[in-house]
C-alpha cells in the first residue's frame, strides 16, 4: 500500500462520494448524508433506489460518480464491500470503511480480501467498523450518529484518535461537557490500513492540533506504533488510554477488536521507557486533556496550594503525595510577609488557608507573593461563601497571564460555581469539582 | 460531661436560641436567622442591639431568653463564647458554637475555657469552628450559608458527618447534583464534646437514616471512634474518607485543626481489621453513596457486564480487575442459549456486547437469562444509538425488582443522557458517566 500518499484526501477532502446513502436518517446511510451535507465541497450519495437523497443527486453505483473524489465512505453491508471497493478504482484516494460485520465478530475471510483489494488499487484505508472522522474546521464530519445524539464538541485544539467508535463517542461527550474543543476526532476501527501510528504521524505535523488523545485496544504494529508515538510526543502531548489491561478486559478486548490486546506489562513500560504518557482511566483522561487543552505544560513538581476551605486543601495535599508533586513550604521570609499582610486567622503554611472569610483579592496577593517559588499552582475557591465573587475570574486572568505557569482550579458544586467555572475556563484556567482531580490535572500539566 | 442525654435536642429541638442573630444576610448570624425561619418550632434571636430581627422578637441577651430552649447557636466571636455559655446555664440542654477563632487558629485556651465550663453546666457542645447541624426531616438547618450558595440536598436516607465545614458543604453540594438525598448533615468541627463517635452512635438509631458518611482528619478518642464506627457498620453502611494521609496532608491537618492527624497506616490498618469501609478520594466516595442510598449492599464479586459499546466494555473489564471484582465466564449452555435468541454478530461473552444495532428489550433479555448466575450487574447504554430509547429505564425497572441484586448504570454523556439517568435514577438505579465510576460505585454495593 502506498504510505507515502498524504492523508489529506482523508482529513481534508475536496469532494466526498457515499456508498449505501440512504433518505432517512432512520438508516446509518442517511444519518451519514445528513452531516455531510455541513460539508462545503462536492457530495455524491450513491444509492440505486433513488436517484435524489436529501436534495442531492443520487448515483446507482460507486462506477457512476461523475468525477473521481478525494474520499469515499461506505456504509454497505460486509459482503458488498469487496466490490465495492473494486468499483472505486481510480474513482477515490481515500475510503472509509463504516461498516461492521468483519474481523471484529470473526469474519477474518472478507476482512483480508478487503485488505487486498485495497493494496490492488491503491487507496488508503480507514475502518472497517469505524466512526470515521470528524474535522469541525474542515466541516467534515463522517460519523453514523445524528447530532441529536452526540453533540460535537466546538472547535478546539484536542485531537482525538480511538479504535473504538463507541469510546470515540463517550470521549467526545465527555469533551463537550467539559467545555474542551477539538481539532479532529478519528474512529479507526479494524486498522486494516491507516492505524493510530499513520495517524499521530498526521497529528504531528496537523497545526490545529496541539494535544492528541488516543484510545487504544491492541495494536498491529508495535514498532510503528512506539516510532510515531514518539516523534508525536516530542512536539506537542500525548495522552494514551489502553484497555484491556487484566485478563477480563484483553478477553473484552479480543472479542471487540477480533485482536489480541498483548501483554498490558510489557506496552505499559515501553511506553514508559520512550516518555510517552499514559493515564489510568476515563475521567482522568478527560480532566488531564483540559488541562493541556487549556495551558502549556511545563517541568518541576513543587506546587502551592492555595484555599478557602481547610479540609479540602488537605485531600489536595494528599492527592499531590499520591501524584508525586511536593507541597514544599513556604519560604520563612514569605511567611513572615503574608502573615503581616493577611488577617491574623488565615492559615500561612502550604496549602495557605484563606479560610471563610476570604476575599476575591487574598488569591491575587498570595500567587503574586509566591509566583516565583512554585512550579504549578491549584487555587481552590469554595463559593459558597459571600467573599467569593464574579470579580474573581477576571482578577485571576490578568494574574494568570503575569505566572504563566500551569495553574487548576477546584471550585466544589455549588450556587454560583457553573458561572465561575465558565468564566474562568474562557480565561483557559481549567476548573475541577473535586480537590483530587484538580491535582491530578496539574499533575499532567507538571509532567512536561 | 452528661454522655447519657440524648442528642435529640441537637438534632430535634423543640426550640432554639440563636445568640448573634443579624439582621442582614450580610451577616453569618443573618444568615442562619433566615435558615431557622424554615424551622417550626419557636425561634428567639439574641442581639442587643435590635428588639425585632426578621419578624421575630430579639432579645438582649441569651439570660433574656423566656424559656429554656433544647438548642441554642452562639455566633459570636470567640473571645465572648465564655460568658454567653455561662448566661446559658439552665437555658439550653445542647449547645452548637458556630463561631471559629479557637484551637484552629492555636487559641487553645479559650476553647479550653469553653470546654470546663460545657462541663459545669451541663450541656452538650458541638463545635466551637463548625457548620453545625441540617435535619431537613424536622426542618433544621443551622449553616451559616444561604441556600443560594449551597443548595440543600433533597431528603433522603444518607447521613453525611464531616469535621471540616468546609467539606460539608462540598459533599452537600455533589449529593445534590448526584441527586442523592439527605437524612442529616452535620459538620461538627473542633468536637471540644460532640464528636464523631456520638453521632455515629446517635445515627446507628435513627430510622431516617440508612447509609452514613464520614469526613475525619482526625480523632480525639481513637478508641470510642473505633467502638462506635463498628457498632455502626454493623446496622448500615459507613463510609469513611481520611484525610491527612501523608506528611503535607497531616501537616495542612494540623494547621486547620489544631489537631495531629495520627499516622495514617495506624489508622487505615485499624479500618481494615474491623471491617469499617474507607473510600480513596472524594469523587469515589461520592459515587459510592449513590449506590448505597438507591439500593441494598450484597455479597459476592461475580459481575456481568452488558454493553452496547465494546470498548465500555473493555474499560470496565479493567476496572473490575482493580477491584477485585471478577468478571466471570458464561456458562456454556447460557452463552449457546443467548446465540440462538441474539443475532449472530452480538458478542455472548462477559461482556456482552450487544453492539451499536442494540435494542432496549435486549438488556433484559440478557439480564432475566444471567440473573442467578452473578452477584451484580453493570449495564453499559451509550444513548447515541437509536436502539436505546427512553422505554429502557421503565423496562429496567420492572427487570431490578425481579432480580433483586445490585445494578449499576454507565451512561456515557449525549443526547438523550439526562433525561434516562433521570428516569433510571427515580426507579433506584444508579447512574455514572464513566465505565470507571459505575464499576466503582457496583463495589461499593458489593463489598457489604
Amino acid at each position: 500500500m502506498n504510505n507515502n500518499v498524504s492523508l489529506d484526501s482523508l482529513f481534508k477532502p475536496k469532494s466526498i462520494a457515499l456508498i449505501g446513502a440512504a433518505h432517512t436518517e432512520e438508516k446509518l446511510g442517511g444519518v451519514i448524508l445528513k452531516n455531510l451535507l455541513k460539508f462545503k465541497g462536492a457530495v455524491y450519495p450513491v444509492n440505486p433506489k433513488y436517484s435524489e437523497l436529501m436534495g442531492l443527486k443520487s448515483y446507482p453505483s460507486a462506477r457512476d460518480i461523475p468525477e473521481p473524489v478525494d474520499l469515499a465512505i461506505i456504509m454497505r453491508p460486509a459482503a458488498e464491500v469487496p466490490e465495492i471497493l473494486r468499483e472505486l478504482a481510480g474513482k477515490a484516494k481515500s475510503v472509509i470503511i463504516a461498516s461492521s460485520g468483519f474481523a471484529e465478530i470473526g469474519e477474518n475471510k472478507i476482512q483480508n480480501e478487503v485488505m487486498k483489494i485495497g493494496k490492488e488499487i491503491g487507496v488508503r484505508i480507514l475502518g472497517p467498523n469505524c466512526m470515521g472522522i470528524y474535522n469541525p474546521s474542515h466541516r467534515l464530519d463522517t460519523f453514523f450518529l445524528p447530532d441529536e445524539r452526540l453533540k460535537r464538541p466546538k472547535k478546539g485544539n484536542v485531537a482525538v484518535v480511538s479504535q473504538s467508535g463507541a469510546i470515540l463517542s463517550c470521549l467526545l461527550g465527555a469533551l463537550e461537557t467539559s467545555n474542551t474543543g477539538v481539532s479532529k476526532a478519528i474512529g479507526y476501527g479494524n486498522a486494516i490500513d491507516i492505524n493510530e501510528a499513520d495517524i499521530y504521524e498526521y497529528l504531528a505535523k496537523d497545526k490545529n492540533t496541539g494535544v492528541v488523545i488516543s484510545y487504544i485496544e491492541s495494536l498491529s504494529d508495535g514498532r510503528k506504533f512506539i516510532e510515531k508515538a514518539k516523534i508525536l510526543s516530542e512536539k506537542k502531548p500525548l495522552l494514551i488510554l489502553k484497555a484491556g489491561k487484566g485478563v477480563s478486559g484483553q478477553a473484552a478486548a479480543f472479542s471487540h477488536t477480533g485482536r489480541l490486546a498483548g501483554r498490558y506489562e510489557v506496552f505499559h513500560s515501553i511506553l514508559r521507557q520512550f516518555g510517552i504518557r499514559e493515564v489510568d482511566d476515563f475521567d482522568v483522561l478527560i480532566d488531564a486533556t483540559k488541562a493541556l487543552a487549556f495551558q502549556m505544560p511545563s517541568k518541576g513538581n513543587r506546587v502551592l496550594i492555595i484555599t478557602n476551605g481547610g479540609g479540602s486543601g488537605v485531600l489536595a495535599a494528599d492527592e499531590c503525595m499520591r501524584q508525586g508533586l511536593e507541597v514544599a513550604k513556604l519560604h520563612v521570609d514569605k511567611t513572615e510577609k503574608l502573615k503581616k499582610t493577611f488577617p491574623h486567622f488565615y492559615g500561612i503554611n502550604n496549602p495557605i488557608d484563606l479560610t471563610a472569610q476570604v476575599k476575591d483579592e487574598d488569591y491575587v496577593t498570595a500567587l503574586n507573593e509566591l509566583k516565583d517559588d512554585y512550579d504549578g499552582f491549584l487555587v481552590i475557591a469554595l463559593s459558597n461563601v459571600l467573599g467569593i465573587t464574579e470579580r474573581l475570574p477576571e482578577m485571576m486572568k490578568a494574574c494568570r497571564a503575569d505566572i504563566n505557569k500551569p495553574i487548576v482550579f477546584h471550585i466544589a458544586q455549588s450556587g454560583i460555581s457553573k458561572k465561575l467555572t465558565a468564566l474562568l475556563e474562557k480565561a483557559k484556567i481549567p476548573v475541577y469539582p473535586s480537590p483530587e482531580k484538580a491535582v491530578r490535572a496539574l499533575t499532567a500539566l507538571l509532567s512536561g
